[in-house]
């Protein structure tokens, strides 16, 4: 058993009769992402996530947020990453983590709150919220990068779910995975919360300084929001890959974008939901 | 079609060829939730949330989402609730919500913040997070209440998954429900985001003052996290009932607070996480 899940005794019904079973379950546990950096009064330190997390590659989960976040955007401006915290009673865990910034990183927080904003009166519908995308400097794909063929791409699935250990165990994580046109998975990470196991793949991208990455597809178990499709442009991936359905706004985000979106990948079958010319016979 | 699904035109690759077909996402949208309160400088406004959800019963979902971050305790605290914006330019939907309480109602906005803090030095982990809950007013279940009958439950997914018209269409909406000891699914929401179908639900039901529900389970389409734990909780429902796997933290919350947590709710075979005496033969 990993540390990604714990064992709980439960009672399990099936075909009519209730026992007693041992089981296991994903762990959830907040993590909080504490920012140190520079002001014009010298330097500041804030609270600015409170993630509820899988532990596990923490360090990778915080620069990953920071990152999609627009907060920073190199691996350079971040000086070093401490986890601190005295450790849960319960698990051990310690469940705070402290990024430091360069002293000539400037830093807007206000970008936390502004997100989904702009000055317009209507401000708040799908177009405003791909307009702040563009204000935060998010460029549109070029036409061309990598093409993925279709086998690669029907055979990533089965590779992410080898690679999911705490999956197999407990039905109870997603996981996300970076890969490449071979069809190698070159990060793989497992997260109760989908959005959690996009940020460590990025942010161990990030951390080997393999960002933006415009050779790289992201694949993720489960739906395909516009919170995952943001990331996925905000880490330079011209190509996202779900499992289930994509909402309106990602496919709108992929096509104003010229990424490429798949959903429904599944065995032999998928649908191309925008940027079709990356991916080949 | 209704107005929570669009249509997109997709390529399908099928048996290895790809083909041009008519296909419809869920809608995911920005909702902007406004509060009309009164403070000790007389009346402000304040944009407490913007939540990705999928237009419909927004009114439900911004009298849920008050509630459940324990903002408002009962539907009296409401004096209106008014949809404004502008319409927005793509798909006409307005995605402003203003809800407006009373002006002897007072009103902590630090709560919003403050969620899984405490003030001891660790602060952060899953203890503090369930001991927040308490310090926040959320109170253990007595043990008595509704027996729900192993057949009832084993039913709810269908019936859950037949007044899903959106899933059907589209294969990306989660659903939430509340239902009662014979099976009766008395309210049921669709949206993109499973924690936005449980608001729609709670909202629901606190608009028709049917809150707290002491006698009422809640089934969810997916997985069961400390979130909408935290939600079934603050309705006052005994029973939350998942279709995939429960987290830890979802887990330790049913046990502390006396809650039933049911998870892999599939034909006819269920687990038991805790509060087990609400389930019978």
């Amino acid at each position: 058993m990993s540390g990604s899940s714990i064992a709980v005794d439960i009672n399990k019904f099936r075909d009519g009769i209730r026992q007693p079973q041992d089981d296991s379950v994903a762990v959830e546990e907040p993590l909080e992402v504490r920012l140190g950096y520079t002001t014009a009064d010298g330097r500041a330190t804030r609270s600015i996530a409170i993630t509820m997390r899988t532990p596990g590659h923490d360090r990778e989960l915080a620069a990953g947020f920071v990152f999609t976040e627009g907060i920073v955007g190199r691996a350079d401006d971040i000086t070093s990453i401490e986890v601190c915290g005295s450790p849960a009673p319960d698990t051990g865990n310690q469940n705070v983590i402290r990024i430091d910034l360069g002293a000539d990183v400037s830093v807007d927080l206000g970008r936390l709150q502004r997100h989904f904003y702009t000055t317009s009166s209507c401000g708040v519908c799908g177009k405003a919220s791909l307009d702040a995308l563009r204000v935060g400097g998010a460029r549109v794909f070029a036409a061309a990068g990598p093409v993925f063929k279709r086998a690669v791409l029907t055979a990533v699935p089965a590779a992410l779910r080898g690679a999911q250990p705490t999956f197999e165990e407990t039905g109870g994580l997603h996981a996300a995975a970076a890969f490449n046109a071979a069809g190698d998975l070159l990060v793989t990470m497992e997260d109760v919360g989908r959005h959690n196991a996009v940020d460590k793949v990025i942010g161990s991208l990030l951390l080997n300084n393999n960002l933006p990455a415009p050779e790289l597809g992201l694949i993720v178990s489960g739906r395909a929001s516009f919170e995952l499709m943001q990331k996925t442009l905000m880490a330079g991936m011209p190509l996202l890959a779900a499992v289930s359905a994509p909402s309106s706004l990602a496919v709108q985000l992929a096509r104003e974008f010229n990424l490429t979106l798949v959903g429904f990948l599944r065995g032999e079958t998928f649908n191309i939901y925008a940027g079709e010319q990356r991916i080949s016979e």
